[in-house]
């Protein structure tokens, strides 16, 4: 469903076409997914057959399948000819008698079967990831807002998430509960991860059938998707039992955890890049003595996709902008014994950043 | 969830090893998909994150994120050695390490980032699709079992439909419904399009706010996942009040419908062409003048993948072999109107084929 009106998604299309001419390329193909529903509105997929976005230097078509096209929900897109295929046609060759000559970029959504048939038709094919990025990178207020209420559904689910974490349940079971209540703040779930225990030291374990314990560190990472398509994503660490029935290690780790957590905020503005913020945090861990244990990136953008550029990540050399929506998300794993992850989506704003979740990160602060 | 034992996909994947030093490859890179969870009996994915399965001519290799490894589910899989990476670290060139000299195949699940990446790195790629499909077109017993139990279980949901259908309430309370009964049957819900009238016309319509009236044709075309994976689809068209509401011209044109797809069966036998299939019930809608109306192939293979290699449609010389598991669906559309659409699927047997739905295709048969 498009949740803005015709106008915003027009605007953002004249901006791609902008960025066509000002890069002097032949045009930009995008395949159905986040990056085509933020130019178009459409969450539309057709598999297989092609569907997808061209925009060229002097103008824009989708060309889709003839038996996709009455479902496209492109309302008011009055700027795009639409054009559509017939089985046994060629998708390819309509998309490249618009392209200009110069460099085409290609969404990063387009399947391997896509990207060869291009390459097959297209002379000079790159990827488009950071050229689109640039155009979705930083959100206006009307997306702000939607990433807001995202992150208000996914923090009322996190309040009731500690009362869930009773000895003798199993991850299973809270997280089958913990999906219901997403459910009943978002239009899907995008996934649940309960990792209790040396579970917790997978950062991208689901959930198993293990039996939660007095004492047992559990990580509960949680995200969803609006109507509107813009997605949450928070972690949380809680201690069944509370905090003072964890490992003692386990309470010193954690504590550094939050004090990484805290030195990123403090380090997040428009102006620094991806790569400083993320040592911001990791420096933090590493002088602890954590450094080997904090395996991942400390973020990622986030908006109609869960994972979006920029990425937050040692050595990026992205500059951070105002508007700019992303996690914060240091972690600590030991394998076999645990893991903790603390997470919040933020937005950088001129003087630093703006919280989307605001549940306490304390290991008690949560509990019902 | 891997469904067979590790043996099974021990033997694909010393088949997909064959194939490779067959045809002197470089190897085979498959990304998350169908087509992994065909060589692996895993369904993991790690997003814009790199997970695949390399196929080199001396051995196998998972390459993944260390983020994801402990949530691969590659049970028993000794003959893999799995490598992970982590945030920061290139994994293309894990990838690339182990590839021998010669073209290598990328399966079409592989978006444009990966694509692109490994492009870079590896002198000769093309794309896998038919490579890869030569080792899962055709379908063991195993796996014919279970697309008979996912053939079994969307009847069970057609069995009730009929009943739905009744004046005044609308395709969006159908669907519902439907949905719901789907998850009765399956694990997962794959697609629901109930057309009514002229929404019918669309194929690929899902469902709307039309209220259903007496005489309306309405297209079935419902379709779940099981537990493991292997996937339904089948479509029945009804008429709200019973087949003589209908018109009389959407009754010819039924008949007609019905004719192509009783044409199609008998045609179908192993050692004809795909293109050859296709033309057997296209010809009989074309003769009775409603060409023009069949806008669509007449059908796909299924099996992990709900649309996968066959694709029975116009010129393909794919030669169709015993075990090919494929829709047969032929369809007529009368744009502003109606639509109509019958859907099996069927399994290629020595003498012909095997259905794997069985409620009648009849207008009035599978009224509650």
């Amino acid at each position: 469903m498009s949740v803005f009106d015709a106008s915003v998604y027009r605007a953002r299309r004249a901006s791609a076409v902008e960025l066509v001419n000002d890069r002097a390329m032949g045009g930009l193909v995008i395949g159905t997914g986040a990056e085509f529903a933020f130019l178009t509105g459409s969450f539309a997929s057709s598999h297989e057959r092609l569907t997808a976005l061209v925009v060229a230097p002097d103008g824009l078509r989708v060309v889709a399948p003839l038996t996709d096209i009455g479902s496209l929900g492109l309302g008011g897109a009055d700027d795009v000819e639409v054009v559509g295929w017939r089985d046994g046609e060629d998708p390819y060759e309509l998309v490249a008698e618009v392209l200009g000559g110069g460099e085409v970029g290609l969404g990063s959504s387009l399947t391997a079967d896509h990207v060869f048939a291009l390459q097959a038709r297209v002379a000079d094919t790159v990827l488009a990831s950071d050229a689109v990025a640039e155009l979705f990178m930083v959100k206006d207020p009307l997306e702000v807002e939607q990433l807001a209420a995202a992150g208000a559904a996914i923090d009322r689910v996190h309040e009731r998430a500690a009362a869930l974490l009773v000895p003798g349940t199993t991850e299973r079971e809270v997280a089958a509960q913990l999906e219901a209540i997403i459910l009943e703040e978002h239009e899907r779930v995008e996934f649940v991860i309960v990792g209790s225990g040396p579970n917790g030291a997978n950062p991208h374990h689901d959930f198993s059938d293990r039996v939660l314990a007095a004492g047992d560190p559990v990580v509960v990472d949680l995200g969803g998707a609006l109507a509107s398509g813009y997605q949450s994503d928070c972690t949380r660490t809680h201690v069944v039992g509370g905090a003072d029935a964890a490992p003692a290690e386990f309470r010193e780790a954690y504590a550094v955890l939050e004090r990484a957590f805290d030195a990123a905020c403090a380090a997040a503005r428009p102006g620094i890049t991806a790569g400083e913020l993320d040592a911001a945090a990791r420096d933090v861990i590493a002088e602890a003595g954590y450094g080997e244990c904090f395996t991942h990136r400390l973020g990622h953008g986030i908006g109609l996709a869960g994972h979006e550029q920029p990425f937050i990540i040692a050595g990026s050399d992205t500059v951070l902008r105002e508007g700019m929506a992303f996690s914060i998300e240091p972690g600590i794993y030991v394998p076999g014994k645990w893991g903790a992850r603390i997470e919040d989506i933020v937005v950088l704003t001129e003087g630093g950043v703006e919280h989307l979740n605001t549940t306490g990160h304390g290991l008690g602060e949560a509990r019902a």
